[in-house]
């Protein structure tokens, strides 16, 4: 096991009816600015629920963050916080919503040009508003971790940042919430949350067995969960357990002690910045190529997750390694999302732009191993054609 | 699931040579009182490295808290330090050193009699000094909750408190710290862990996927690690993994959103208030009488157990259970651990005794069902024989 450093503060209020412990929740006294994304938060009626809860507290509304949250439109509700004296946020949706609310809290009071908190990854911060969530839509975990990615879009460049002072006081998790979603987005969902673990538990083996068998019983859950999640939008139990599996997925648990990889999201962001794919379904076209890719280097994990998650015991090593990719990439398909770029009309040119992004942003070593350059991006793409 | 909220700020630093970051972990004037047990933390030189990494600050010691740590005891603690000013706690030990540690924060500026405390489960504390952990013997998962148990000594009474004031604000984990404990006390700590987690997971299925794949693992991890842990004591990936184990067995996040049993451990109170029969011991005792006794109501998650846990799957149902409180009998006696009354010479006059304490200290209603009363208790003392 590595050495590590586990802080996670955000307090987790779960189940039905939650939503009222708002009233419990914010400070009594506390001027909230709720930040929502598009209209469904007012459709479904969670505003209003919201709303109730906050009872007498002043209380304003700033709409419109877009997913793949930009820094232009952040930047228009940090002058509303200072414009309104705004002392508490409230972030009413999914992960962009929440990301957003992030680089509000710490750019609102903060000391210098707000974009250098992007320049620096967070590490300039030295405090931010108190901030909490009700998540709406289980899938990037960011109603329990410190992290959050803005784009410019301006170059359409994400960038991610961190800091200790951005951990949600708490997020309300009401499965009840998920029931509106469109089945794209739950099916986006599962594999986002599917591709938080793989990122830190596919790499290489540093005897972390606590880390790996919790690993797996995430990736266990959300296949054993995902046929009825998208076919029975109001089974609590199956909602209940993707929402919960979906914040374990990226809340620094499985992470911690254990290499990462991470070269699938950085790889599938140039992808959603320059061809508008979802983030969660550009990380289905490349997590299977990339594993491909480099089954050399994690074929001790492979061979643990053929066995351990999809109970693939019998064959040569890479007649192992080659179904659980193949039931990983069915896995995903089964949702109604591609594995390939093809499915998107891309092809070598793609493969070209996104090279070229690649090497413009900084990322020629990805991976646990710093061994992902530019030339291996290709292939791993090239592979997911 | 059932609702939950759940809350952990502890700060894990995990490692080796992590002992050092004390440096940084402690606020740079505390007035510290280190609080340890017997005299292991000097002779391993734990102590002297702490004092090292505290530099110039000022330190005081006080020593001599007990095993099952006493009121009469933790109160000489909470003088020193209201007589010396001290400002934060730093507890170097295990889990009775920890426990100490917390009610000794809560009490040092409680308003009214500090025994009330105990009297009323900690729902009282509004503040407590801030205080960390060295933990050295993996076991109760005290360095990472916000649970406390301390005994009077004078009716051997154990009084179980908890706070949200009273989660360590740190705690450190240095696996190498665990090569010098006695092999019985390594043996205990397995054994706690895994009773931890099975008062939290065999009780009835809430479709709770993650948690029950969660305490799936770590049982796992404990049986597998459990012979290299007691073999082997300067193996420090066994030993990493015992020491994370342990922390996550009983950290909140097995037990959000599940039901809970917890009469192993009432029962296992009383046995080792009245025959000084180390806690964990108790434990081994109690746990597998109980599952037999209670079998009927247990029955689906015994059944997940037997062939999760122990890849049990082959004859009736009550043969797979037979077969699963067969194997973690034999487990609790690999480890040098009985599971019988009568290997401590007990008979049915302790059963007698045993019983007339739990009726005595209101323990009547136990269990996840709260049907266990003293007829139920009774007869899981006479399984136990």
């Amino acid at each position: 096991m590595l050495n590590f450093d586990f802080y996670n503060p955000t307090r987790i209020v779960f189940g039905e009816g939650t939503v009222a412990q708002l009233a419990q929740l914010v400070p009594p006294a506390a001027r909230v600015l709720i930040l929502v994304g598009g209209a469904s938060a007012e459709k479904t009626g969670t505003l209003a629920e919201v709303r109730a809860a906050l009872g007498a507290r002043s209380v304003n509304v700033f709409s419109g963050i877009e997913p793949n949250p930009s820094y232009e439109t952040l930047m228009r509700a940090v002058d509303q916080v200072r414009g309104q004296d705004i002392d508490f946020l409230l972030a009413v949706g999914g992960g962009s919503v929440i990301d957003g609310a992030k680089f509000v809290a710490a750019a609102a009071h903060y000391e210098g040009d707000p974009w250098n908190i992007l320049e620096t990854g967070g590490a300039k911060i030295t405090r931010a508003l108190p901030f909490g969530a009700v998540l709406t839509l289980p899938a990037t975990g960011s109603e329990m971790n410190n992290g959050s990615v803005v784009t410019l879009k301006a170059t359409q460049t994400k960038l991610p940042f961190r800091s200790v002072h951005v951990f949600p006081q708490f997020s309300v998790l009401d499965p009840t919430k998920t029931y509106t979603l469109p089945t794209k987005q739950v099916a986006n969902g599962l594999v986002d949350a599917f591709v938080h673990i793989t990122e830190q538990y596919l790499t290489y083996p540093v005897q972390a067995l606590a880390q790996d068998r919790f690993a797996e019983g995430l990736l266990q859950t959300l296949v054993e969960i995902a046929p009825q999640a998208i076919a029975a939008p109001e089974d609590y139990a199956t909602r209940s357990n993707l929402m919960w599996t979906a914040s374990l997925a990226l809340n620094g648990l499985i992470g911690a002690g254990v290499p990462q990889d991470w070269a699938t999201h950085m790889i599938g962001h140039e992808l959603t910045a320059l061809y508008d794919i979802d983030h969660a379904r550009t990380l289905a076209i490349v997590l299977p190529a990339l594993l491909d890719v480099q089954r050399d280097k994690k074929r001790a994990k492979l061979l643990q997750y053929a066995q351990r998650v999809w109970g693939i015991d019998a064959g040569s090593e890479d007649e192992r390694i080659d179904a659980a990719l193949a039931a990983t990439r069915h896995f995903f398909e089964s949702l109604g999302i591609p594995t390939r770029l093809a499915a998107y009309g891309l092809g070598t040119a793609a493969v070209n732009a996104v090279v070229g992004q690649l090497g413009a942003h900084g990322m020629t070593r990805l991976g646990e191993h710093g061994d992902i350059d530019l030339a291996v991006s290709r292939a791993i793409l090239e592979a997911a054609l």
